[in-house]
């Protein structure tokens, strides 16, 4: 069984289990999802992530307690990952990490698009020489900004000012545009190139190390 | 369709065939693999790689030409993975970046077994600071030896080596332990940490990049 962790706080069990839903469905993985509390608007900015760190750290070793052989924190963060790793023996795959890692492995030059102000560290720092930009689409704070339909049509707006400066595949550096299926949206918009979602790439990498395998 | 390139010459279609039928029957890829000419033992040092290179560049264009939409250099080497990326616009898979890259996404310490003298550079360089260690088992210096008995048996040694030295995880820096099911071979000698097959690895990735995806 694989723990996937939440990193905004929902109360809706169809929101809890989104990601851990799309990843069953295209991997065939069982998938147990937990939200860490209180934080409604996920994580958006640095204070946001250290007040999540300390909760996903708890929530991680909960789960690998109960039993799951292998923890999926399902942030483009990749909050409290290294930590968790140090402290569990079994694999801890973050969403950023995941979604970068699948970037390197095609070799493409990668613009990325995300929730926060600055690209977040992770991606940037793997993707090394392999980044090419970053944008956040107009008007989009947090992940409930992107259910919006303006919200939508800024993403494709951004993605193809990324391609234009250069861009040979783009990264969505944020869970929640795997959640409103930013590929599809984009792939109707006759956006060609490579689409990474994060969401995806987590469960692809799930997908190798799950114990089923 | 992706064009799977072989480094070694077979001419049994059987052979040809081996990896792109495993990576067939656990992704359900369609796949075509070719191997290039007059090379009978591949490539396991620097004078059999410089002597493959042109070859594999010239056979992967001529994929592309007719038609595949992803090309896979089924080698740990990675030989003329960088070039042929400059040459096509198709994704370009190399066997060694995608198991460096899978060892990643799981952040433990990777010790790497091989047929040749050094660790391939691509996965050295990849790994960084996860690499814990080399190692290419005794009697080994081909994809062939794998093939006897006492090649296994020098396999299961050396993983249990790298083990004690540290590593956390093992990763195949030769298809031919693909080739030979070293997988089965480690975990029916009671070896439990992540193994990475690069074959495995360079398909996990084609799956996700393919068009069929």
């Amino acid at each position: 069984m694989i723990g996937l962790i939440r990193v905004i706080t929902f109360s809706d069990v169809k929101l809890i289990n989104y990601h851990g839903n799309l990843i069953r469905n295209k991997y065939n993985l069982s998938i147990v999802s937990e939200c860490i509390k209180n934080q409604d608007k996920g994580i958006h900015d640095d204070v946001t992530e250290r007040k999540a760190v300390p909760k996903i750290i708890d929530l991680g070793k909960r789960m690998a307690d109960s039993g799951c052989d292998l923890i999926i924190v399902s942030c483009a963060a990749d909050p409290a990952v290294k930590q968790l790793r140090s402290r569990i023996d079994i694999p801890v795959i973050g969403a950023g990490s995941s979604a970068s890692l699948v970037a390197l492995a095609n070799g493409k030059r990668t613009g990325v698009i995300g929730i926060t102000e600055e690209v977040p560290a992770i991606i940037k720092e793997t993707l090394g020489v392999h980044f090419q930009g970053y944008l956040r689409p107009d008007g989009i704070d947090n992940t409930n900004d992107l259910l919006s339909k303006s919200g939508q049509e800024a993403c494709v707006q951004a993605v193809k000012q990324l391609i234009s400066g250069g861009a040979e595949q783009i990264l969505f550096a944020c869970t929640g545009m795997g959640t409103i299926n930013l590929k599809d949206i984009l792939n109707a918009n006759h956006i060609e190139v490579p689409l990474i979602d994060a969401v995806d790439a987590e469960g692809l990498f799930a997908s190798f190390y799950s114990k089923r395998n």
